[in-house]
């Protein structure tokens, strides 16, 4: 008798499908939900999936995909038109990349495409101006930044966009496990910043996503 | 000499004006303030206004506005078509309206329709179920709750549309301020849920024209 | 020399047994107080029981049961009707299963079966509302959620009978490794929510017993 | 146009009424919900209201009735007969009042006979000791103690009833306005304490109730 | 008896003499301190005067001064020639203005000129970069901001001089009356920035004093 | 050239030796530090010392003795007259034996007998009762108890020596990994309770000692 | 009928009487318990009254004794010989004058003198070694600090006697109400420092009370 | 392509060059950005490296040097005259070695001598009185300190000079792993105390930097 109950009519009822927080799971259940997915045709996406598990998943499905920076594993990576993309993901560092790429697994398995601003933090903000222009031509911005999560804030000073924030877990003590980015975010002086849990690179996508499909853009699968 | 500095190209950079966060500014400098509003011809609001600043200021600007529930100060309340509207506020309970009325006041400062939909809340989960085909008509949802904070969840599991959370700071001890209520609409198990600090009413109208300007959606003026 | 001392007399004292718990005692203990247990002919249970120690215990006493999802010890697994089950446990998703099942061997330990109801989380509600009346069947809920902790406020404003809520230390940073949970429903806008620690299906089996003790119900041996 | 909306059903649903929680609601929405309960002939509580409103609702409702220590207000008492309570409310100190009469109000709303046993805190433990007869008459515990909350376990080690524990705000620093005293019974050594927010008399009075529904015994109304 | 002893050798010792933390003297003690001083022709500094004891010492020294927004209260206000500071305070927005005037008065008390820089918050970041030139001119920088408390990490990436970081309790809830601030400065991405505890512009003050005494600057009295 | 300083005129000034806090020293230090006291002829203890650097002690130093459970570490250990204790250690359950093993240890090096009393948590408040009068002949109490922390409250009540309070980090979640014991402690409804920092059984180890010289008792070395 | 039990065998089994915590009892029952013990001929304390409840109680009591810095209240104040103090209480500053107070007034009901040595405070260290002869002379420590509680650490470097820390409520934000103190007592590197509750001087009385009839002193009533 | 972009112009702008927090890189990016560091002619720093990476990296550069006690890691260490230091860096204890000697190297890659004073901390003060001389020669000091964090207090009471404290995690529980110190060292009763962040030997580094180029003072090269 299985002790999971896939959620499949979550698509119909919500417009995306459901996906699998794996954190604490084993290997042997993970396998028997891949399977059910493969059974019914459809892709699947499972977030925080250990290096370890992740290598026998990939021995049973030879056409999946890890990307070990955000430890997210995808059954069939879709490949998208990048030239196209309505979402703009900017970091601040190279350490909130485990976020960024899990926003851009989960777009992807959405089958929409997003581009990656990287390295514009706050301690050189040059580096943000000179990018302004480039901004401005995305529908939505995910904004992901740790340490004093300041990014948000002079993002959505200058940008009229749909800002997503997400803090991450990076900094020393006082950052707090990413909970000083996450209250700064929320406690922005810039006007309308919406924000995720820490890490949450998945949510951010999800709520881009929601965001999106109602913009009427065309969702471009190459 | 002033010691403050009004940042009048705000709208031009990003699309909407400049609001006056006034907690703990003087009667004096708040008259100064709205009178430079006045002689520019532009509307003004203001939010955290206590009342008995607010009275000293309604009798100053007869034409003006004030709603003592959410301590909203506004210098020309708008005329919207309230049938067009593309944004819903939903909210779990009556002890919650500072922050719906918050919302509600800051998008009619951006001449923007929004429905109110009250009194919903978990504990009687059928009064939600029961206005579903309500609720799709909505562009955004703007979903408001104390205590646990877990509304957002459900209605986040039920409909597709993008989703501003709100937690108010309403609820015995445990629910410490509003805080119990964020971790619980971070920490939700439905999909993309954006989140905005507690009783922030205002962020939560910026966030949502913020996406509404994307959609291409008319913002109807009576 | 002893430097523990059992308290036999519990069981005349307050109808239940004493139960170890065993999160940082040494091997060799523990192997001496189960002798304790099986000389004066009684079954033990011991709870948070690593692997590796459950490993030589298992060895130790061939008819004991290790459950490794709850880390739980029993030295005798009772045989129980499931068909007459007065307890449910309802819970949110297969990651709460540690907590539940901790709570079914406690039961089972009480010798009084319970039925598990999996996988009903508010993500997607009609998971719940499609059971209601099997629900209604049972003396007792305990009710087991991680994430934002939603579910017992819901179960309690659906359904009367008496609520045990176990918070799981299951969900991202701001979940707090349960404390985002255990604040929700301590906070719960539903009436007579009772909440026992995090993770806690041990300390939810006990409050359920001493309920079911004044129910008059009989506890159905198989 | 109301802004509230009655959830009378919830007596069919739960067996039990909805009560008003009325902290910050103005005087004048507490007249209209009122007058809606008594032109349906029926009774109504409500809870933490301040002395001011109180006194309001004593002159417009002449035989109802308002408890200053736990800022109760009822719209008709219910004559009990004290003699055959079931539910014994014990409480350290007379500083837990507010509490004990919270939850002593609520279940006279509900028809339900409670016994008060006052002083019987853990620093002159034989004052417990001396009433344990009495105590193991009741079918239920409701146990409430501010400071280190220590109270609900040394009942916990002496009693085999369900134990409804209610930790209190009362204490100097440390106590933290009454989360020392949660966390502590959360932590309880004793087995199946559930507990309840703090100062929460009207949660643990509701919980009481659920259970003793389930137990058969009559509630007896003089 | 004297309940108090006056430090005066601290000015010999470390180079500044003693202030008074006044919060919770009685009006009574705070004129016998005065007397003292006045007796000894020195000048008083007090800060976190409340304005009704304030009210009571400003009949009672005719030349003495007030600042009601700081609170601070000095004997004998120095005049200073404000052209020549070579101290920078800045700060987000007027909302700050309690702790830089504190700061301003304190640098007063010890005869060093300051210059303020009001309302450049990184919400419309170009406020501060057309003022980058002015800014390079100070030989140390006192940066005060609220909310997010993001300006000393934009400024530190900008400037080279030593930057003393004040977090304000100014915010919404998230803000947490300045330690969302306080630890966002800490865990700055910036280099080099030194913090104060929240609101406290006397103590920044006086790290910039002992700073400015050994750069060998003159402090040019008027 | 060495990073180490002994304070070896400690014992004169406030009347016992440094001892060495030795978390995270290197192995190598530690030697040399071992050494120097040899060299002194003095007794050394160090606490907190890992398994594997104490099997590398144990090597070099034949007479040492290592206690597991405490992670205490003794050049020589004395030789006490275990009948004629003057300070009782009272336990809740073994769970707390590493903090009083800790106490043990420090008393042993401080050549002062001490004796334990283990086993007495509140939940069976009885075991502490039945032994009231052999706690009424030590001079000093340490109470050393986990999870709620209510062991010195009940003890404070019934005794009128001094009392020496030990939080333990025993316990689920909500017991904070001993913070939830240690504010119960400080908040204790008994008068008179003093309080250590969390599994300090070395810190209450040397406050019993600064009393019982005190009290004019031979400290009796067998 | 009476809602409050006096514990008046305390005494015997303690050796100290019951004193009323009076925070928030209504002046009615204020007046009736001490009544009881003005019958019973015992003196009375109270801690915590506010001042105007002092107001009624000092007319009724023309003999009691109020003290407004630290809000206690006691029935008859005992003459105690001042040059015979076995007790000293050593504060930082004059803010602190509450906690000392409280400790002061407690140990003269406990007929018990004691000294105060004020205003030694760690940003003057000096003050303190001036008078380390005359600190030697005592049995006991009391130490009152806040701040960052500092000075029970050097005093505790210094001086070989029993040490009570009580943290005060004193200091800017990040002292948090006394939290930072009471941390930093707890966490001294110096040995044997034992710690009470924040701004509780009554406890530190008590325990120093404890200490001393165990010391075999003569307590000195004049 | 290279997912990371250095920020060479930052020597220019703020006057000292960037610097790698490597926490969670990968190896192979480490090594990436070493070359082009090497091919640039510049030196680098790199901070909280771990041992394993380290020794990767001395194969690849044999002329870098690694600190496993800082875990700091420099491709060139520079030659410095130590006797003509301007910064003393005063610590408490050897286990605060780890951010001392992170200062050290970080001082060192900006070519700047500096003297560490060991072993100084307030439970043996006179350690710290009998080399104020010594101290009072250098024009900043940098005070690191864990458990109550109270030296920097100290020290600031005593000398003149510009004071950094940097608390480090050292200490049992109470100590919150350097919070309590940080708190303390924020709500420092001396004037004038500048904070970094917890273990942050590097910030600390850089804010004396900042401090010491304005001074005038050579900066000297051996």
């Amino acid at each position: 008798m299985d002790d999971y109950i896939l959620d499949l009519n979550r698509e119909n009822r919500i417009g995306f499908p459901e996906v699998i927080f794996w954190a604490n799971k084993s290997s042997e259940r993970l396998r028997r939900i891949f399977d059910d997915y493969e059974v019914l045709g459809k892709n699947a996406l499972a977030t925080r999936v250990q290096p370890e598990k992740a290598a026998v998943l990939l021995e049973a499905y030879p056409d999946s995909r890890y990307d070990d920076t955000s430890q997210s594993f995808v059954l069939h990576l879709n490949e998208l038109a990048s030239t196209k993309a309505n979402i703009g993901i900017i970091n601040a560092g190279s350490s909130d990349l485990p976020a960024v790429n899990e926003a851009c697994f989960t777009l992807n398995f959405l089958e929409t495409p997003a581009t990656r601003i990287n390295d514009v933090g706050v301690a050189g903000i040059h580096r943000l101006l000179d990018r302004l222009d480039e901004l401005r031509m995305f529908k939505i911005l995910v904004v992901v930044a740790g340490f004093e999560g300041a990014l948000p804030s002079v993002v959505g000073g200058l940008l009229p966009q749909p800002i997503i924030a997400v803090p991450t877990s990076v900094g020393y003590r006082a950052a707090q496990s990413g909970r000083t980015a996450l209250n700064a975010m929320l406690s922005s002086c810039a006007n309308g910043i919406a924000v995720t849990n820490i890490d949450n690179g998945y949510g951010a996508a999800m709520a881009a996503f929601r965001i999106l499909k109602q913009t009427g853009k065309d969702i471009v699968k190459q």
